[in-house]
């Protein structure tokens, strides 16, 4: 395809978005491999540079993990869900802030804009509440399990992001909030992005992870485009299992609060961001209205 | 080449143009085929859409020279100069303001952004005095012959332009001035170009023709990039002769009052004006400062 | 009556429309005299300077006829409509944008102040669409006739006009609207203007044409005020006839559509605009609310 | 001569000083005779609605002595001078403040603008120090006299004007000013008129007084122009004397601190503001540079 | 108590003030002890610092009758209430206007902040018509007063007092209307300031007098706080009466329009004005909702 | 002393700086103890709400070494200097960035400010180079020591900085920069408070540490004010030694570039910062011009 056949099948998809503002979760993958991540900045920075508004939100669950080892802090699981103790939670917040955060912003100023790493205190951003307990099964007896520090968000207050998107910076979200008090509680990132869509009024979510989108039910064929009907009963008849449900359900409450459409992409593949947003045919599966 | 590495190629140069003003020469054959001037206008329309502020200015003698025809009024030549009496003056302005400048107009409306035709007169654009007598050699003898009504542009308000780029429309020139009187006068779209592109501090001065760019004195390539010095040598030598002296000229003149750089490029070539500005090899000649 | 007297006199006119938008129909006969032209632009330039928000829109119908016969175009019509084909269109664009246009915005020069010329394809201004046919009685017989490229008005996006005004231009608005794929049709002037002070929540529509004002059934004298309903009513009886209807029609249009007051004036007459506008007897018709 | 034939006289002085800034004192007489007062307010709206800046400046020393006689108190004069205790500073403020400017101000939204009264302590407009002891003659021996609570200006802050004027209102000063105490002192109008119009880098300083302009030596006609060095020439020689002293010194002042021309005119006469600055004869004397 | 605890325990009222606006009444007795002024202006320049946008309306009651008596007139009063004449309205308006409000505008500048006095016609503030006559009891037989110059206000235009607080001066009002044709009308203070109070849409109305608050019935002790009902049936059955009425009716109104709390307080203690805003125990009565 | 004279005393203070931009580095000790960092924060609120601009930046030496230690990995150090490997630069953003920089944070918001965490890398703030090797003698021998991932900073960009100031938030600043490349370099705080107070064109930078001041040689007594030439004289005779060099030099280079004054204060003492600036003697060093 020649050169400015490409940037012409781009130009209407640049024209529609122009000026719009659109939400972009970064799974955990790309935090892990550097080559990954510097494609999707490319992209965001360009994203950035023909007009749309941008804010990244992203995850960290392995990372953690794995500084927990070696600070010689075993990560604590009951029933598949983590115990965030307060030790866990300066670890999480060191790791998401400190470090995945702050090198997603120094990968934005190597592509040549402006990033601005913001956590849920950065202006009161996310206040969130303790979750308090979960009833799991246990050896086949019901128990209550205190997850401990991981919060459920309670009030999102857009206006630092957008202060930051006004004066065209691209906001960098770590998944932590505070609550009333000042204490730092982790909240789940897909949540958080979907959060943040909705609160600013977003015209787009996309979730970019290490899976090509929604996928039937003999995992055949990843679905290009989906009803919000269509995936609300993906997930009720059980086709829709795993870590998959609170991508999906980001998305749908997104939706289901104004946002006008949301994408699940694979981030694995270079610029896949750019080709489901500015090409005819997009790459992952696309959620919308009716 | 692939999709997106061509996204890619171009996002340096996007950064370096954006918020940055480009004033264009659109040559005379864009101007007569319908086609060469859809493929300019969407070029035009994208580096808007990435944030550039461009001026367009036109030209448009054949198809005055045609229209005069049609409404039986012989043109008018002395030793090679057009002779622009009252009527002739007339037809042109129909020609450039009613018919050229709103036929750019509405192409850039086809193609999704909002253009604003602007003659000379509008907020005193371009204010010029008649050229005066000019002194030719017919039939050996040296004589002086008045041009009539050609103006010798004066001063430059750039204001009406810079009102309309604050809010993101592209500005179509029609070149005519108007004198002191409110007269129209006939004014060389090279030296518009070049006058306007000085007055709005523009970054770049690109000359949209129908030839690739400035050859060798033997025509057998065309050079890439000419400094400043090289290229008014070349016109000093005599390598540099015909129509291509006045597009030479305004683009020197430019340079000389702070237009960082100017271009020679092909317009007849599809998109010619993207592969100049968002690749890496351009497409024509490019003259810049030292 | 004495300097001073007179300033008094229009002092509370001039408070009273401060910061107002007022739409003035320029008619055909202001586009042939000069010095008719001259008188009102002087009135318009002052206007704008006693600090009201003034949009010109005029007409052209008889130098269109007067053009196409110059260049060997024979104007077609049926049953007393004009059929516009595209060469029609084509002169008829050339004179109204490229001269009767282009020449007020130099009136508006030569008077001191800054006009903006601007066609309906200027910022997206009028959008139409084709007419389609109409159905007229030729030789007694009921005959479809197609009139061309005639445009009925469909959308107006008064923001270009807001943004001239904002910053002190005079926008003088050419008819000629755009459909939805960029090509021209004609409008009828004074449909146009009745839209536009609609679409800008004009104060007042001002239509200047070579007639006193509304007369009565025997022509004997003529109305200085006309409520909406007796202007309905004149129409409904056969009172008004000819090409009054359009200019009484685009009043009365306006006026159902928030437009304060409406005013039909002889542009012949010196000055007629200041005095209609700054004197406590008017010179022409006002037609009003209740 | 015909209403349209004035303002058409007025337009190219509206033209001229639109946007621009004009001090005008109002003298005594002004103050004492409703009707003079307000025929000068009636003018001077019209100024502010022409879009020009109008900044008023009175005094008030013939209603000081009625009030202070109607109060018991004797004004005590030396020489000439009124010795200003801190009671007569007392009345003389309640009187310029409380009286003389809130009745211009109210004359103001009589005729349909928004003044707001202004004293020298509001916003710190204006800053003096007690002008000290002066010598004079007392039965041939000189003597140093205390003339009290009379202040030399050191510093005007025009920022209260400024904010004012920007919001369209037309601001109404009493020479009145403070020490860096807070205490009110008494300041000559003719010198604070000229102090605020060069602080306010204004065009004009007008002096509306009871006399027609600068007469010559023996006051058989009114110089209608002056320049600076003729003015200059006309106190030197003693041409100048009495009361216009003052006024003209504080023309010169101005002049010769960036104010572009000073006017003296009789404010008795209906009008004359309109006329000096709207006419193409004047009616006073006119000071300006070369 | 320390230093640094007075500052902590005044910082939480300090960031629930930030950004609201405080309407401030003047008590008589602040305008006739310059030391109770300055320890209110202190105040009142300290909360402008903080953030904290004050408009002053101040009363003058004392002052004027020892003017008139001053200057020879003899207060009138009929059944307690007083007769404003006219002469009677010019010393009212100059005591106010010229002494009471340009003295608090001068310790507002010697404590380090710009005021502006604003009296009732400034940019038409207060509106108002005659009150008209009153019946009251003379002798036993009822009888109809004209209370001559005193006004009902009907219209508040607060643009002028916003105006100000955007450019941080600290505006102070002289309870001083006038009515559609500019004559003076003299108005209650404390119905002054409650009607601007609603037309700023102000946080809070505060009183500052000479008493300590509202008190029970037999005046043993102030009340603290008391809701809008509770201070309504004090009215109804009698608790108040004398002066406190307008006072507490004035705070009643303002509640009933949108003001959030009113505060009855003493301002002949020093500095009450801070106590009661910025520590945790108040010092005088604070009227709220519910 | 009474709460409304420590409010008094505080007024002339909080005019002199309202609107001025102070830069306070906030030491170590207040990095470990929450209640001293409690104390400082709330006077930095407190400082916001009385309209001055803060940015604070922190160090956190202790607290990397502790977390290295947890890490299991040891801290290394030649002659003194500690070496920045990667693994060691990584330790010590998480701990600047995520720990300590996200707690101050939270702490602003528990004191009812809007704080904004920054990093070097967010809006390009801090770019540095390495700052390669030192030359230090180890066993008596003179050896160059490559100090690895230490920067130097080499440029400054404060827009972010005024960006959020300009919205009112409280930047907190870690001392972490990054190079061309992106890569993170550790900067000392000190020297990134002192540039950062310059490129803001800062009032005062302050720098509150564990110690009251810069004392004489023999520890007998704190300088209450020196002058910037008095400072250089300790420096140079040795009076200063260990690491109150850094902070006196970045206060000298402050000053030297245009910063007003600078103080060096105790903040393990409860609202030092207060005291400082806001009562008539301060609490530690004042080092000024002149």
């Amino acid at each position: 395809m020649k050169r400015e056949d490409v940037l012409m099948e781009a130009m209407p998809y640049i024209q529609r978005f122009h000026g719009k503002t659109i939400v972009i979760k970064l799974g955990g993958h790309a935090m892990v491999d550097q080559k990954i991540l510097d494609t999707a900045i490319q992209d965001v920075v360009l994203l950035r540079y023909v007009g749309i508004n941008v804010v990244l939100v992203h995850g960290g669950g392995p990372e953690i993990t794995e500084k927990m080892e070696a600070m010689g802090k075993k990560p604590k699981f009951v029933a598949g869900l983590r115990i965030t103790d307060s030790e866990t939670m300066e670890i999480a917040q060191m790791v998401l802030v400190g470090k995945i955060n702050d090198n997603i912003v120094s990968d934005i100023a190597k592509f040549g804009a402006l990033g601005v790493g913001i956590s849920g205190n950065d202006g009161n951003l996310l206040i969130a509440h303790k979750a308090g307990t979960k009833t799991v099964m246990v050896d086949e007896t019901s128990q209550e399990v205190d997850l401990g520090l991981v919060g459920d968000i309670e009030e999102v207050n857009p206006r630092i992001l957008e202060d930051l998107l006004e004066k065209h910076y691209i906001p960098v979200v770590a998944p932590v909030a505070i609550d009333r008090k000042g204490h730092s509680l982790n909240v789940n990132a897909d949540t958080a992005a979907g959060e943040i869509a909705v609160a600013l009024k977003a015209d787009k979510l996309i979730n970019l992870s290490d899976i090509d989108g929604v996928m039937n039910a003999n995992r055949t064929r990843t679905y290009q485009r989906l009803t919000l009907q269509e995936a609300d009963a993906l997930i009720s008849d059980g086709t829709i299992v795993g870590g998959m449900i609170p991508k999906l359900e980001s998305c749908l409450y997104a939706l289901n609060h104004g946002v006008r459409s949301a994408h699940i992409i694979n981030g694995n593949r270079e610029h896949n961001l750019l080709l489901e947003l500015f090409t005819d045919n997009g790459v992952g599966t696309m959620i919308h209205h009716i």
